[in-house]
């Protein structure tokens, strides 16, 4: 087991993720250059890299190589990176800020940024596919991702995202947007990160899955309260936009202090999740508290 | 060897696809259902299924597995046809005819498209990932997918398109151009279609990738020919378009007659490449016949 603190585990990873994103995106240099430019600008020198931390994390559960697990790491950051890209752009959520950046749009233009997400969503698929190791396994990543991404998880929470929008939704229908829209790529994360070790059991599928849930919620519940009380220049993206979009949240539903209970609540779900593993999930149950405690 | 006729061995293809990609496709009932609605609308019932002809042609030069084969038609076609999504907005080429019927995003609204076609392109790398079979093979498959669908094939011909409106280019440009935007997908067609029997020694890819470049380049010289010489009901699309946008074609750099004889150029071009095959190409022969030949 590492010794290394917690801090300096985060910034490791998150260093080290740099280095292989920079090396799996195309050169800026090679042509079309402005289009590898603008995945460059949309991916790198950016975010928390929560989804890649969440994958190294599990990676401890098992021992992982660490050439799968930055692919992996690496495949669900360029799907994550991507949504953002086209979740900001003028037909969508029309944002100008995004991690203290001007968005993809804004820097170069929309047909840009459309073409930025398809290239990276393919460049994901590519960096995974191209992992190494052995094929059953890498297919079956593969396929976890692809599921993840698609109507079935990511797409499809954006779809009842944007239908939400000005509507009142109960809790338990904002808890399935949201386990779609974020959840189903931190799940992807977490068990995409036990596989590079070795196929969890039905036990360790069922015990991975709920605490990916647990965090994946507690992550959407601490966005919200963080954009109704922080600032956008903290957040580096435009703060307090829910409340302008008319959009249902925790917040708006349950209220601050309520909401902020609620992720504690789910703060210690998740840990209560990684009881089984023990000491190995030393890691796992460290993120849970650092996406529960963030200030952005 | 069969003795179908190929008008009719063109049809059992197009409609066997019908019903693989309405299989593989999520139910338009299953929510969010205004986006599988959307997808299901942006893939089915329309287009001449060039891609997958290319796939099933191409997978007679070696008995082809036939569940192979539909899945890695289906997984192109579905690349194919989120590329169209997302080129017809507003955007982009901001087209309001495509296949005969309203786009995307002229049916539903912009934000739907700009979802069909990113669920559409995680469903294709599903759909050919769930393929079976042996695991490297479908690897190879999909890393050849990825790189003709991402920045250095369909979405880096058209990030080149988009800066080429308005300027000149030269006839190597214009065809670096189609190399990438469409030429790459019609290749992996070819390719994909190949493995699915057994994997091309050197001397049959080589003859392979000079048989889809002709046959990739053939076909948009033909579309170029048709945007100017056909009207917008035979086409399914706006025709004229290139013209009015300004945009650099065959026509306005070889004119008319130069193009066509350029078209039927390509097409010996692509009879020659198939020669090691012998009989065993006669799909694909006619496949380029049919391309060169089409009036929509």
């Amino acid at each position: 087991m590492t010794a290394v603190p917690f801090d300096d585990w985060v910034r490791q990873v998150q260093s080290g993720m740099e280095d292989v994103l920079a090396t799996l995106l195309p050169p800026a240099a090679a042509a079309p250059a402005r289009l590898h430019e603008a995945m460059r600008y949309a991916v790198l020198d950016g975010g928390k890299r929560v989804r890649p931390l969440l994958v190294h994390a599990a990676g401890e559960l098992h021992d992982a190589d660490r050439n799968t697990l930055a692919r992996a790491a690496a495949a669900v950051e360029m799907i994550h990176a991507y949504s953002l890209v086209h979740d900001d752009m003028p037909c969508m959520d029309d944002d100008a800020l995004r991690r203290g950046k001007p968005t993809v749009h804004v820097k170069y233009d929309e047909a840009t940024a459309l073409l930025v997400g398809d290239a990276l969503q393919a460049q994901a698929f590519l960096a995974l596919a191209e992992a190494g190791g052995d094929p059953s396994r890498t297919l079956r990543m593969l396929r976890l991702l692809a599921q993840a991404s698609g109507s079935a998880g990511m797409c499809g929470g954006q779809a009842i995202d944007l239908a939400s929008v000005g509507t009142t939704l109960s809790l338990s229908e904002l808890e399935q947007m949201h386990r779609l829209k974020t959840g189903a790529l931190l799940r992807a994360s977490v068990m995409l990160g036990a596989l590079c070790g070795q196929v969890p059991d039905a036990a360790e599928s069922a015990a991975l899955d709920a605490y990916a849930a647990a965090v994946g919620l507690a992550f959407q519940v601490v966005d919200d309260v963080l954009d109704a009380t922080a600032d956008s220049q903290t957040l580096g993206k435009t703060a307090g936009k829910d409340a302008v979009d008319n959009k249902p949240t925790y917040v708006s539903i349950l209220g601050l202090e309520e909401s902020r209970a609620l992720a504690q609540k789910l703060r210690e779900d998740a840990h209560r999740a990684l009881l089984p593993f023990g000491d190995k999930a030393r890691r796992l149950r460290e993120l849970a508290d650092l996406i529960v405690q963030r200030k952005a």
